[in-house]
């Protein structure tokens, strides 16, 4: 089977909670552009994340969750002078702290910012026809000059979620990738 | 067989004539520590390299050479906004042209530019001893939470080389390396 990649530049998730912090009390997000996984969109609104190192600006992704998380790449990760680890998204326990500064306030030392692991969103009748599980884990292969395999793919099944492969910007820089090649999945 | 590596952050290597126009006639470069292949150094002295839409310091590595070479990642060139290609050492025909400035003086539009490709210099023995030629084509394998395969790995054997594989930041930081790791070369 074939998935198309799209290549996840860093950015936040906020609780409503949050949101109400950084930005004002029961503030509204601003969509930009909707993304390709149905109901979330790039927002207009930005924070900034800031450790002892350095500091980022990171666009906010609506809607709000049930968590906040920054997801940021290894290269973010340098500058900023943390180690984040690799995660699913949601699993934030144990995750960087970063301070996270909004125009309305500010949280100090929020445990939420990971390195996003690589996977593949699909529908729960893609998955069947696939014959992929949600967890499962597989392997990606990529053509051209710098080409190769990414391995620890995670599936990811949801009503909402189509068939699409997410990677941050570090494997899509290594691998020459710019976003909609049509990867061959190996299981 | 295993390999070393090692990552290289973008550098630039120069001839003679461009060091003196850059920082003055007869200059010499002051070693600021050596680097693993026998009789290259990282100097004290960097240039600034710069485009159309962006700029960049990087270090001068020692000693000079037959040509002029700024050697960047994918990420430093979506940053200058230019497109150099993955190329071995020494093959600028074509390259991306960016200015180099100097303390001393300036090179304007030096078709010099490349992203370079994975490779792993050997000795002659060492490429005897591994059954493996200059100019052949490998795999390398990485373990861990975001290992997978690099294909396209160039062998470079020269009577000067010790064992040691090289790769760009994009690739450390995508497979998560930091350097130092021992990898497994597939042939």
């Amino acid at each position: 089977m074939k998935v198309k990649v799209a290549i996840s530049a860093h950015h936040i998730h906020l609780t409503k909670k949050d949101l109400d912090i950084l930005f004002g009390e029961n503030y509204e997000l601003h969509k930009r552009n909707d993304l390709s996984q149905k109901g979330q969109f790039a927002s207009l609104e930005t924070v900034k994340i800031k450790t002892l190192k350095g500091e980022m600006v990171l666009r906010v992704l609506g809607p709000v969750r049930d968590y906040t998380q920054a997801e940021v790449s290894k290269t973010d990760a340098y500058k900023l002078g943390i180690n984040p680890p690799v995660r699913n998204s949601g699993d934030i326990i144990g995750s960087e702290k970063v301070t996270i500064i909004g125009p309305n306030g500010i949280i100090e030392d929020k445990e939420c910012c990971i390195i996003a692991d690589r996977h593949i969103h699909m529908s729960e009748e893609e998955s069947i026809n696939y014959g992929l599980k949600n967890g499962e884990i597989v392997s990606v292969k990529v053509n051209g000059e710098k080409g190769g395999i990414m391995n620890n793919v995670h599936i990811r099944v949801a009503s909402n979620f189509s068939l699409e492969m997410h990677i941050d910007t570090d494997d899509g820089n290594a691998f020459l990738l710019s976003g909609g090649e049509e990867l061959e999945v190996i299981k």
